[in-house]
């Protein structure tokens, strides 16, 4: 589904290669990426709403705008955490150039953070930013100061947190005068369509809140955003000015003007039925064609992750796999401790009649993979 | 010209809270801001590129796109940097979130920089980045791992770089090992039309190249782009990817729709006589309202830059400027050193009938702020 690029960077990883390769090659299914549906895309509202956004007589969204974002979403973004409980005005919140940023803006308002703690199993979009900025990263508590969560939705695993999980969290960041990053990009993915009150409604003070509207509507745009603890609003927003100004205009504008037409809240109804559907099948089509590999069905989010006590290179197997034609995601990526094999196979951006195919293409890879070895053993 | 805040964020400095005040004023005459033009803005054609771009059957700008963004939109900037001597091919050019991005990774790409030289007047949002990161700012050769220059306009001054000093700068990286990072964002305003080399087409090794759409398109799309040394190209994608994934795909979309029409060429002629007049009218207004300050005239870009010896605070003259009904940008923002009164005035987005009326209510609020200074001195 992403976009193939004729001038791929020179100096890729060895799995960036592979899912480089895969991506252009049209015979080849995907199951890796973690993208939204592009079949939901709301295109025609978008342009619709884009082109009243351009009609506006005053106030341009191609002139700059200020660091913290256009008001109207702001207030939109502090509406919807006050539906779910939350105390937050609109001066709270920063627009963001998506929840990646928000992650990274958060980061780096924390005063002196060596150490983050994170999920066994966590996004590698989060894991680049913390690595990248130097820090030592655990999947253990060590005394970090920073614990980087994702409580509604989690990804890879499309699980939601205990409330007694929850608890134990701000009782530990308030004891310790840590922080918090509540990733909420996924919540809105969950099945039920049920939300649940996020960690910032009930501190402020140790929790960073980050959404985007990359997994409801579209990631193109680019729209996220951060609601900084107060005490550090003022360097969240400095980081955000000194990072890229302002979020892009034209995007901030086209979505206040098609969040007014209220059509939102049917479309998320849709994708999440759509991804739920979706979800049903890839379950299914696993459990027949690969019975030895363990998985807990998700509740939300865009994928499955799946564990084994295989002790095969993710590597291997993923390039033996885009041999049979399909890919998907490493485990290594989403870890910071080693584990037996491990994949994340994502069923939001494929189209559900290729999704058992797909599976069955992975069985033959993984058999064929597994296969020395055996040979190995019978000799 | 800025869009109104209503929840305008807590802790400002005391010149962003005049900022503010300012631009939510209608009384107030802005020469503040550095903003294009937004009745330059090509509305209607963009509008219409964006239709064409959003009908696209394959590869939709609303999903998610690779890190170095558009490969048509490369080939472009490639294309403008060859056509100006360069020998920059479409893979050695990463699209960013704007040029303020850009110079964010650049920097950040540069190993173990502790130290950055500066011009004596600079670029405020490149000064944001390099204190952000802890550096030590100078405008002094002090050593530093990294010079930061406009060769081609700079801004405030709008001014262009001798041949002699450009080949000293390439001569000093290579000779010390040391980066330069060459903002070009200000380029193609240059009254005239003509382009100049870039440092980039001497010195590939030792250059960052920083381009935008922002001064010659509108800066809301939040468009640039990074030509970085090639021994740096890996990590400067990586820090790309870490920062925001990758710029927003819909206003690259839409910028490559657009360029496909061959209109640029003649909105930027078109422009460039906006500003120029517009120059040419501060230029004889302050002449006329302001003969005791001393400037140069500017050969580009969007802004005088005005120098005395007087020792006026320019925070208290902008104050009583806000109270006479103009703004400016206090010439502070622009420096590393200390000097006397130092303020820019911009001619790029106020009505042209308005200069006049702004620089005599400026001339009215500098005699009032030195009053009671001659009082003293009679008294």
């Amino acid at each position: 589904m992403k976009r193939r690029s004729r001038s791929a960077p020179l100096g890729l990883a060895p799995h960036e290669k592979l899912v480089r390769l895969a991506a252009a090659s049209t015979d080849v299914i995907s199951l890796a990426g973690g993208l939204p549906d592009p079949t939901l895309f709301p295109t025609k509202e978008l342009g619709d709403a884009l082109f009243r956004a351009l009609s506006r007589s005053h106030d341009s969204p191609l002139q700059y705008g200020w660091p913290e974002g256009d008001e109207a979403l702001r207030a939109y973004v502090a509406g919807e955490l006050e539906r779910r409980g939350g105390d937050v005005s609109p001066s709270d919140v920063i627009i963001t150039s998506g929840a990646q940023q928000a992650i990274a803006i958060a980061l780096s308002s924390i005063p002196r953070c060596r150490r983050v703690e994170v999920d066994p199993e966590t996004y590698p979009g989060a894991l680049d930013i913390f690595r990248g900025a130097g820090l030592h990263v655990n999947d253990r508590p060590f005394g970090a100061q920073a614990l980087y969560v994702m409580p509604s939705v989690s990804n890879p695993l499309g699980q939601r947190m205990s409330d007694g999980r929850k608890r134990e969290i701000l009782a530990q960041a308030l004891a310790e005068r840590s922080f918090v990053i509540e990733d909420d990009a996924n919540a809105e993915t969950w099945f039920s369509g049920e939300l649940v009150r996020p960690l910032v409604a009930d501190q402020r003070d140790r929790v960073f809140h980050v959404g985007t509207f990359s997994k409801t509507l579209c990631p193109g745009l680019r729209i996220g955003w951060l609601v900084p603890p107060p005490s550090l609003a003022r360097r969240a927003l400095r980081e955000k000015q000194r990072l890229d100004l302002q979020a892009n205009g034209l995007a901030q504008a086209l979505l206040v003007e098609y969040l007014k037409n209220g059509h939102f809240e049917s479309h998320k109804r849709r994708a999440r039925e759509r991804y739920r559907k979706k979800a049903r099948r890839l379950i299914d089509s696993v459990r027949r064609h690969l019975p030895k590999l363990r998985f807990v069905p998700p509740g939300g989010g865009f994928s499955l992750w799946i564990q084994s006590e295989l002790e095969l290179d993710d590597e291997e197997l993923l390039k033996a796999a885009i041999a049979h034609g399909v890919s998907f995601d490493p485990g290594r990526l989403f870890r910071v401790s080693r584990g037996g094999l491990a994949l994340r196979l994502c069923y939001s951006a494929i189209e559900e009649r290729d999704i058992d195919e797909g599976v069955q293409r992975l069985a033959r890879a993984l058999e064929r993979c597994l296969e020395p070895a055996r040979r190995v053993a019978r000799d």
